[in-house]
């Protein structure tokens, strides 16, 4: 296996790099869709099975609605329509037929126009709305607490493995409301759902926030959003919370009688994270070695590789790893045995390094003399003699171990890179030589916003829910603010 | 309530009813295309985690490729093109504009023209093979055993909630092997797996058995099928398996270095199982109250409704339902307990018997006196009074007993409706009469084969698998055949 790109050369191939090596995607033949390979997916399912079991525990149901959104209901939500009009796939015809100049061929049949066009869905308010409109008629209709898996297109011009793909795969939850009340609860409370997942199973710390209006999902009334820090000092959004007020409602005709006996709009949020996190997952722990993956979401959170010289070594080793394969099991870790003849030891290292397996068992010759085995820790590379007795409470505990670890030394690394800054000058001058968040005043204006997102590519990443309240003056007109917002650039 | 058609009075309608009436499912604003609500995604969720879980131990990995499928790419393997060529979306714009005629309208903007026609997936056979061929290199890759699970569209002219729709969410297997001899293993061990499937989660009797030239998917060498039967003697195709030979590997060029050193082309399978199921779920154990649900795979296994004059009735019966849904919980049963006041108990048990409920306790304050419950089957309405004590016992067997009895029953009527004939005139007659399957004579050939379907729409469903040999004559040119074929009206 050829070395990779270290993060220090080229922090972007190294990522592309990695993504392709570890196996976990590679572009297909369409352009700027991705396959997700097997152990890509096998990652993406355990961050998708989590996420489910925590939307189901905080009382959503799943359900599926059409690919396909009419143009008549996709225009139907003025601002949503005009946000994504830009970037999205149109089906206009529904039948092929034969080339009659090219035999084997195939063209579009122009008989087979469709009446209406269908645009793929780049997300679901519209096609939903337009259902809920039958669903809610009463106040005893409400809360409707519901989420999709599905896959959607928004057709990027610049795509890269997992953080911008034309199709990817993700969960959209739509939620309706009684009052406006409840569903900024619902937007608060998936919010905190997103940041609990994020740093519970990715191990990735998270600042929890609202958007700028020109930063705002196109139709809400306010984004919420998590936001977290790469290694080369960018930010990347990892969930977003939308409160919708009732401007889908209205765009839909979705009323309710309420207790009173009166119609009201219904009150809409929507909440989505997407197959980006794969990439965040990746960008937060890894290293010049290849992925580091939390023993929480890793496909094979233990593997076992026997070091023999002949076939007896072996089959004793065998016996050894059946043991600690049982023992670790009875716990629920499952454990993977290598013991593949036609990969050496040292290839088989690489491989799982690569691929980021929190804890590498190695069990040799000597080993078996002494009752021991090797235990090395992926994301310290460290590596220490164990012995057998007690080992699956050892790994157990060490998996937790590195669980936390991961996450403190991504919060260390985060936290070291968010830097207060006060004028524009030291702003340009930090943006370049550290990167990070900069945590600035601003005056409020989409005119300062854009002048400073011209000039040095940086945004606004979130106005934090938890700022202190600040006199100060903004970067470029010197106004008065009264909080700071985190500026960075961006993924 | 209104009440159900009955399905003596007309079957079509009872189902297009029931589907709708038990939250199942319903048409969207997209032509063809249907909603799938909360309650009957979860019984769907139900049986794509059962048939994953059957996957991966059979040794398959789940994988993500894109919806869309390049024309270059679609056409390459010709009869696959062919077949599918009629009933697919085509994307052929990237980008809508705004209307310069109407305000808040929008158009396909003719300057996004894509070069290259998409086509959204009608099954993936293309795009995977395309991908194939960078991962196959050697007999060392091999086998390659992929699932993936997705939507795809098929643009039906007329479509049945579930049976027939232009989207519908399936999985399909998509599997890579050194020689015909193994590929051929994994067809048949993957329809396998479907029966195992069918008729242990499903309670669905199916016959296994492989189709006819005409009846074959397009591109493959041999399909294989389950088909079951419906109430109403029509058949339904619940799965098939497809022995593809080398067609997919030629078309795309994947070919792998054997132990010998010699190029080979790879020996592909594919198979697939899609949302119709839960059309033949329905169909089979459905009747005029309602859904009947197997316990496998019911949503809410059992329901416990409270019968009470007042609030002091209502809490002690509620400390009942708690002990009892506990017992049952450490079970791993799960139990949903109703206690809306806003429904009154006979609304409650109508609507638990429309969506199909296994089980439904009923407790009232002659039970608190008695230390009973009622227990009612779906399947049967038997009712019958039960002692608290032991009560989790009870049930826990009472659900296996269900999920044994709607088998039988199911299997009862599928046995009745296998009829062997001999004349086409009988043949004739039966179908209209009784229908179900008939076990006749066909002398091979494509031109009988069409003549019967065009006469009498009857297809032939499948050669079984463990039919005999039997020296007769086929049913129109009384040529010679050695083996009865079953013919049926199907879905």
């Amino acid at each position: 296996m050829a070395k990779l790109t270290s993060r220090a050369e080229d922090y972007s191939k190294w990522y592309n790099e990695l993504v392709v090596k570890a196996d976990l995607a590679e572009n297909s033949g369409v352009r700027g869709c991705m396959v997700i390979k097997p152990y890509g997916y096998a990652i993406w399912e355990k961050m998708r099975d989590e996420m489910d079991r925590m939307f189901k525990e905080t009382g959503h149901q799943n359900a599926y609605f059409p690919i396909f959104v009419p143009k008549s209901l996709f225009e139907a939500e003025e601002k949503n329509a005009e946000g994504f009009a830009k970037e999205c796939a149109v089906v206009t015809h529904y039948r092929l037929k034969n080339d009659p100049h090219h035999a084997g061929k195939l063209i579009v049949d122009p008989e087979a126009k469709l009446e209406e066009e269908l645009i793929v869905r780049p997300t679901s308010e519209a096609i939903i709305w337009n259902t809920y409109k039958n669903w809610i008629q009463s106040y005893r209709d409400l809360p409707l607490l519901i989420n999709q898996w599905a896959n959607v297109v928004r057709w990027e011009m610049r795509t890269r493995l997992f953080l911008r793909t034309a199709e990817f795969l993700w969960q959209e939850g739509h939620t309706a409301h009684a009052t406006e009340k409840e569903a900024i609860e619902e937007t608060e409370k998936m919010l905190d759902v997103y940041a609990d997942f994020a740093e519970r199973f990715m191990a990735i710390p998270v600042i929890k926030g609202y958007k700028t209006e020109s930063e705002r999902f196109a139709g809400a009334e306010e984004t919420y959003c998590i936001e977290a820090m790469m290694q080369d000092g960018k930010a990347l959004q990892a969930g977003t919370s939308h409160f919708l007020g009732q401007n889908f409602a209205k765009a839909f005709d979705v009323k309710f009688t309420t207790k009173e006996g009166k119609q009201e709009f219904a009150w809409a949020t929507s909440w989505g994270s997407s197959t980006r996190l794969m990439g965040a997952l990746i960008m937060t722990h890894s290293d010049d070695h290849g992925l580091v993956l939390p023993p929480n979401l890793a496909p094979i959170p233990v593997v076992i590789i026997p070091i023999h010289k002949n076939d007896e070594q072996l089959t004793e080793i065998g016996r050894v790893a059946d043991e600690v394969i049982s023992d670790l099991k009875s716990k629920g870790i499952y454990v993977k045995y290598d013991q593949r003849n036609e990969y050496k030891p040292g290839w088989k290292f690489a491989e799982y390094e690569l691929k980021g397996v929190p804890i590498r068992i190695a069990i040799g010759p000597k080993d078996l003399e002494n009752k021991t085995v090797e235990v090395a820790r992926r994301d310290t590379m460290n590596k220490q003699i164990v012995p057998i007795e007690g080992l699956a409470d050892y790994i157990g505990n060490l998996l937790k171990t590195i669980q936390h670890d991961i996450f403190n030394k991504a919060k260390s690394f985060r936290d070291a890179h968010i830097t207060k800054v006060d004028t524009y000058e030291e702003f340009k001058l930090l943006l370049e030589e550290k990167g990070g968040f900069l945590s600035a005043h601003w005056d409020g204006t989409a005119e300062e916003e854009a002048q400073i997102k011209e000039e040095t590519k940086a945004t606004i990443r979130c106005i934090p829910l938890d700022g202190e309240e600040e006199e100060g003056s903004s970067l470029i007109t010197g106004k008065p603010s009264k909080r700071r917002v985190l500026f960075a650039k961006a993924y």
